[in-house]
């Protein structure tokens, strides 16, 4: 039996704790959180959770094994280092950390400590990535050439962080999923057309060791909501478009082949069929509940571990920086490795 | 009655053929091709024109007026200063040359020749863009935040020039037309997956003076079609989706507004009707030809004159050299005129 | 301060309770169910309410003023009957009972006691159907010719209903509302492809007496889902496809025109513009109690009252009847009103 | 070598010259048409073709083999049945005849001297119909349940005839090609709203000696052009749209089971895969000539033979009389064969 603690019962903790709720062998022990409407509607929904007003004091329970923790990014660094050293497993919400070189510090935490830290990046467990994931490992894509994502929408404009920390974190661990390359350089541009308010467009590129390319269009100011992601292989290309209802992943059997002799003029296209799998339809955080719980139990590292994490933040970090200075590209080779 | 010679009936003289037959006032008086097929084909389809394997002698015709040129790039500059040496007015193909200061040179030989110099930017005089630069002008958008296009497909790809001389130079023309402010520095990534060929796939970001901000992506290997633009502005944001049969212009009266006082939280988001204007239904580049005829009637200057042809020239040349460079923003605002 | 009783907290039953809870001057007083785990339910959503096993009970329950029923389709007569025996106001499940007998026997009770009968279709108060309402009561779309309604999807197959009162009651309802000409016949087809299930494929056609026509077709066993309606008028028509997250309404300016002269050979047609109005992102549900209770208030005459829950339940009867006659048309105009 | 000889160069007969242009062994001999523009235009599409503004003349050309009748339908009898004394084989537009009973008078002609006569269902032959035509040979979709289609648009609207027999025939040809059922009776709705002219919307409904059913709903007068048939079965099901550019046909592996023991409460739904094969790019028209010659070489039966020919306009004579009964079916076992 895994008990579980949660720190923050805002807008994504609800979503966290009824993840786990009906999972076997593990109980929601303590839910926490500073604001008391907060603690009601926990109340309501978990009665079967204690509830406190002190994180602190939940992180501190003995009662407490693991601790997920949905505050806002600020808090991510301090809470998590505070679990790991009271010995609690740790799930954080993504981004792990404001810095890489916070992320390295509590990834370096969690090693020395035998705990498992676990990044919540969520796309990476619904049924759509997990069925790509699995099309690329089995060579069906062939070489990955590229992915290439629009993310746009009206709103939720954020007031601290700006469009690249709220949308492009998704692809960037998505691609962590996805993309065995290594990537060596990024190179983004920014605007924001709002007044006294952070980027809201984003356009981010990040080249891989391979010649792979990877791209990102990330918008809160776009007439229509888009969520499409385009992936070529050398094989098949992919289309993944996550505001269809149903099929929203397309295989389709496309490509050019150019001929082997250099002075034959003719490139040759294959137009074959497509195939839409069915996807999973189990619920992403449940599934990343039950790999957070295995972890747990096995000593095992999780899919999306602090390391996938990090990579985020430091993609994160150099994008910030290449769109300060107007698409400037950014080495991804000399970061180093947490220790 | 003014008399046209055509340089070129390969793939798009043809269409240009087309589109000045029974035009008034006018006469394709001779097609001008190397090639005997073409010349059979031109024979059939254009029996009251003369035609000639000399697109020399077409020039030096003394019966030729004016001279449409739909040859490879690398024969524009040549074709077009021997066509305004010998007198006559020029529409030539897009890119109007392989580099800007070639393209200068056309520019001032016409000037000094009192000649009209156009170049054919058909997407220009597209219904769709037409209403586009309309709703603009009537101030319907507001001031212009971001230009934003996807022009991908599978094939065709080109041989001799990139993906970026091939289809951005579709968005350089239109962004010329629609966006005022003066652009000041662009950063371009790009890649390549066949080997032995120019890169296939690209994106460009393009700074404007006043915070406006452009972005394509073109991509001769993608699964699907897609050519879709999102122009977002103070007041309103449309979408430009060129592969509908019908409302290819969506303007969407939705938007974002930060409060006047920066300390306030919320931002208030408006989403009203969304409205799509009936387009022109003539044919492009029937609408480029009779501007072409009225500029040479009038001395006028034509909508896609030599500096427009000029200025996205200047933006291909920077692309492909800030491509090279991983993004490395290249400044336009150094670029000198046409004298 | 009207006091609600609920009848029924299976599948419909707690979107009602949602409704009510939180509008003006009314109360969620008791919430009656047989089944115990719907109480809990109940219990959890809304601790304010009175919970009891026995629905008749409630029904006679002094302190209930108005009673809202949502329990299976066989009961709605008995128990709306006891309801407005007991004096209470009622508002009852679409279709308010299983044959237009007992629906004018509801009608006569209601309107002997002065009571608001009211039927719960819920779709005429939805954003879109409203806008549609508006557009043709202010003449924008001129006579209106036909409405031509698509409603398929895979599943949910009934046991005891087939798919014409399962699906074409939400049709009926709205056409109540949209058309203000008299419905003369109705032919039907249908099919059933499971065993011993009703029909699970039906298409109906209702004539009016100016001319119009309505088409519907139903299916329960269909590849994908659509919910897209096309309404034919004099001056413009309209596309209403309910699976968009926006735009669902869009009105255009298109039609043909015959010439006056009927020798005249061409018949000219109209391609004008397309506007999307912006819909009420009000609840139906919500818009729906709101109206109960200001009838309840007023004495006033529901949207959507008894007399036209009985023409939705006539038609019904007749498409059923049709079906199994093979299309054989129905007479609609010898049906008696409600004494 | 096959010499043709063709009745009509106005709207259709342009596509049969073009494809039968360039297939090996056969000649475009002769283009008949009383309208001296239609004859200028083929001479210029077609050098190698005599001309003749007498299609009795053609007819009756002793150098000709096979005529192809592209003129109006009312024509279609007596130029079919002239061309057949005159011993050719015949390939005529669809409908084949204004009449069921002139229809069978056409077979037994080219019956009685061993000609071949092919109806011009041109839709049967594309690689659409094709590919789903070998999906149901193959026993993919199981037993055919439905054949669900809309095909509306706004125009063209015909002055003699009305939208069933100039749309609903494309439907019946395909159904002719997919479902191996006897169609045995027929119910249809029609209106129309412009005066003076025919109904131009129509719902026919097609019942199945097994069962089955078939459903078709064509409009002249719809504000969006819609072409999209959904094709139920057993196993699989299918959509058809030939609106998309790519991917006009998809196969989904979804279902409905009802279990063995019919008071067992559950139905299974099956959500499977999504398959969309990719279909010959052939044109639909070139297809279809290749088997008229094909047949009149191997004195084969044509896919689109007489007989398939006459259970269409049966099938129309009946909608049509259907329509007038505001339903009525009418029953189509007691349709006698052509002797």
């Amino acid at each position: 039996m895994i008990r579980l603690g949660l720190a923050g019962y805002g807008y994504w903790g609800p979503n966290l704790a009824r993840a786990v709720t009906g999972l076997p062998d593990c109980r929601l022990e303590v839910i926490a959180d500073m604001a008391p409407p907060a603690l009601a509607r926990a109340a309501l929904a978990h009665p079967g959770a204690r509830l406190t007003p002190s994180i602190a004091q939940m992180i501190a329970d003995p009662q407490v094994d693991a601790v997920m923790i949905a505050t806002p990014v600020t808090t991510h660094f301090e809470l998590s280092m505070a679990a790991l050293r009271h010995g609690k497993h740790v799930l954080v919400e993504k981004p792990m950390a404001e810095t890489a070189d916070r992320a390295r510090l509590m990834i370096d935490e969690a090693a020395r400590r035998n705990l498992v830290l676990m990044v919540d990046h969520t796309f990476v467990y619904t049924g759509a990535v997990q069925a790509i994931a699995r099309l690329i490992e089995a060579g069906e894509i062939g070489a990955l050439f590229y992915y290439d994502s629009v993310r746009v929408n009206l709103g939720l404009f954020q007031r601290d962080v700006n469009v690249i920390w709220d949308l492009a974190v998704h692809d960037f661990s998505i691609m962590e999923r996805l993309i065995k390359a290594r990537p060596v350089a990024i190179s983004a541009s920014a605007a924001g057309f709002l007044p006294d308010r952070p980027e809201n467009l984003a356009h981010l590129s990040v080249y891989y060791d391979d010649g792979a390319m990877a791209h990102l269009n990330v918008n809160w100011l776009a007439p229509v909501k888009i969520r499409q992601t385009l992936i070529g292989g050398s094989r098949k290309m992919i289309v993944y478009d996550d505001m269809q209802a149903s099929e929203k992943v397309k295989v389709y059997d496309r490509g050019a082949e150019a001929p082997a002799d250099p002075y034959a003029q003719m490139i040759s296209y294959r137009l074959g069929d497509m195939h839409a799998p069915a996807l999973s339809p189990k619920e992403a955080l449940v599934t990343e509940a039950e790999e957070f719980l295995r972890c747990i139990r096995d000593s095992a590292v999780p899919l999306t571990d602090g390391a996938s994490g990090l990579r985020v933040v430091e993609m994160l970090e150099a994008a910030s920086r290449s769109s300060g200075l107007r698409g400037f590209p950014i080495d991804l080779t000399t970061l180093k490795e947490a220790s």
